[in-house]
């Protein structure tokens, strides 16, 4: 970074919050999955939301390209430099105000998911998106990235949970939007357009959260079942029973056979079933019966085995067959990880059919799938696979594409996707976004090379 | 329209779909408040989406404004014309598909809120939306417009319901993104930023719709309170408790009292309270032990009286006290409607401040406001008002902004509230909402006057 433009950063953040060594810019230029990395001019670590935007008048004026970053759990390569950028991090900015009376509160774009769960928990409630990478994780980046998980199909993404957002735009103009309110129809609802926008058209720097009840009693049931087809269909009629329901997970038995050699779990029945369908309903009071009276109205004959989990102890048992299932896998060998999602009534077909597309392209490689299948996101490891070999990638993402779905269901875009992206949404779509770019951030100085293909 | 025109768009939609004698036109100038009216140079009604891009493309290239139109029961001016344009109704397009079995079902945007329900309510789904114009109100218009009704709380507005959109931009490019995923994370979430945007980035023409379980128990729960305020913390504190709430609506003795009179119901107990508040919990179990639960718990001698109704005949006699107040305030004189918000930790002040801020600028006029006291939400009407005279209006919308609200909850900017849209949210949101709409409709033809104010 040219000296004169240093001087000028330090004199917005402080010396100590523009790195320039190697040794301390490392961490920023590195994400979690190691496979993306690149060299930052600089890291500024601004401490405000007027210290945001006075790096990035300056860097605008400069023509300085900038990666925000959060918590740099990202998987697809979004928050780390490609080389040549400044970092602009955003962790300085956790502020949190406390929880207001109707379960909202204000958080700073820097505040880890942990942190704001600490904060609200006590209180009687939660955040209504959790995630693995929690502990890390910053609210900023998860509103930029839409993340999703477990809870999605009660609570919705990143996107359903954020009820204001305060932004700052490239030539350094801030956007504040945060009085919390559900309903305000005002026009173009910018918080909704920034979610999942992947810091390509603003820097989030404070984010206002509706907060979920805490619910007080659960029941966990996990089910054998003949397919991953059959687990989405009948989740799908478990859901227009139960609006307790708060998550459906399947997996299959080769996931279940990593999860119990690897993590030592037990199996949870005597027989192997082709595939499991694990959900969870949630309420005020007791979900058994409805969920008991579901399952006999809409499962008659199709499951073998249920077990079912009352108690925290059982329900945690329960989950961590699901919970292990990454990790067991990355015990078997470096995974190519597919995020892809299709309409709910095809999770059957993408399931069935990935295996196939894969066979055909790399013979040695093994698929071991799970998701969430009323998202109809499954993710797809493959096993097997030369790192560099992007031929078993190409043949899910279009067989996703082919059944009316999506390259990215929760991961994102980044820098991974970009050259599917057109395949996915299409040229008009494409052509339509490039356009929003251009009107918000139009000297391109905001993660450029993330989400949009090179021109 | 110029005779050459006319003929090309007769060419694409046939003759008997471009309206141009003033008769014909009369029903598509006038939206259903008789506030707003306007004349149309003509009025096309396309019957396809590729019809209507053709017609798109030519009013385009002749730089004609359009005003894209679905049932026309706007409250802000929004879908009428102002003078000038051609009015594209969408009325045509209301073909819909088979719901699938995940719950989701794609409806042309012409479709009515009633068509679709009838479609979808026998297979144990509904539209998570309900408002009382659904037999004219399209579900093409409640995504533009962003609507919400009742069940907010519970279900979010439309915005929440769009799985997926198809849309003509200004040049006739369609955007198709159709598949019907709850997760899909490739880049900006243009449904999202369609929805609420008032037809002025693009002409809506199929929606998918998430469907919502329709819910077989339900309880309601009628309480006398202090005041407005004492409701809307008491909601808070029951939502926090109360997983399966629905609704929670509130109205003041004045309010009850013009229902009483003017539609004859029976008041719902011996004693007059200050305010009152509706509460609906609903589920697949009886809701009412926990309902019973929450209000001991968080009402414990506030509430002096409290009707609850189990039975259909009973939650119904209870809802038309709040269903009513509409026609009721109408039944009193001629309204001026304010339909404001404020985070919910305000409505209270709100409701206080709103009769004081009318009296000092309007001593002769009173004030009956009632509302979604969840969703921070107060429908504000204001009597004895001279039609013109603006100054209670502009008290109002002044003080919802001061209390860090909204000038427009639910019903949209329109040309209405043009005026006052930057004093809400600011110059560098109304500057960045400009440059998205240059970006999609470089010439401006689409519904101009609407939303943004002129520059």
């Amino acid at each position: 970074v040219h000296p004169s433009l240093r001087r000028e950063l330090e004199a917005v953040v402080g010396a100590d919050h523009v790195l320039t060594d190697p040794g301390l810019r490392a961490t920023y230029e590195t994400d979690w999955t190691r496979r993306w990395r690149g060299s930052a001019l600089a890291v500024v670590r601004p401490g405000s939301t007027d210290e945001v935007a006075a790096v990035l008048r300056l860097l605008n004026e400069a023509r300085v390209p900038v990666v925000p970053q959060g918590g740099n759990t990202g998987m697809v390569g979004g928050s780390v430099p490609r080389g040549g950028e400044v970092v602009l991090s955003l962790t300085r900015l956790r502020e949190m105000e406390p929880v207001d009376e109707a379960g909202e509160v204000t958080v700073g774009a820097g505040a880890t998911l942990t942190a704001v769960q600490e904060h609200v928990r006590p209180l009687g409630w939660d955040v209504g998106v959790d995630l693995g990478a929690r502990d890390s994780a910053t609210i900023g980046g998860m509103v930029a990235s839409n993340a999703g998980g477990i809870r999605v199909v009660r609570n919705g993404t990143m996107r359903a949970q954020v009820r204001g957002l305060e932004a700052v735009l490239a030539d350094g103009t801030i956007l504040r939007r945060l009085p919390g309110m559900l309903k305000d129809n005002t026009g173009l609802h910018l918080p909704s357009l920034l979610a999942g926008s992947e810091g390509t058209l603003a820097v989030i720097t404070r984010v206002r959260l509706a907060l979920v009840p805490t619910l007080a009693r659960a029941v966990v049931a996990l089910a054998g079942i003949g397919s991953i087809g059959d687990a989405a269909a009948l989740a799908s009629r478990l859901r227009r029973r139960l609006p307790t329901l708060v998550a459906a997970e399947a997996f299959t038995a080769e996931g279940l056979d990593l999860v119990v050699h690897h993590a030592g779990l037990a199996a949870p029945f005597s027989v192997r079933h082709p595939a499991y369908l694990l959900v969870e309903c949630a309420g005020a009071a007791d979900p058994l019966p409805e969920l008991a009276d579901a399952l006999e109205a809409e499962a008659a004959g199709m499951l073998a085995d249920v077990a079912v989990g009352e108690d925290e102890a059982t329900r945690r048992r329960l989950w961590l067959l699901r919970e292990r299932l990454t990790e067991s896998i990355s015990g078997a060998g470096i995974p190519h990880k597919l995020d892809v999602g299709v309409p709910v009534a095809r999770v059957g077909e993408l399931a069935e059919r990935a295996p196939q597309v894969v066979a055909e392209v790399a013979p040695g490689a093994w698929v071991v799938l799970y998701g969430h299948v009323l998202d109809g996101n499954l993710h797809i490891n493959v096993l097997g696979l030369d790192p560099e070999d992007e031929a078993a990638d190409d043949a899910v993402l279009r067989l996703a594409i082919s059944l009316g779905g999506t390259i990215s269901a929760e991961h994102g875009v980044g820098v991974a996707k970009t050259r599917w992206l057109e395949a996915d949404r299409g040229a008009a779509d494409v052509a339509a976004m490039r356009a929003v770019k251009r009107a918000l951030d139009p000297r391109g100085i905001l993660n450029p090379g993330v989400l949009l293909p090179p021109e």
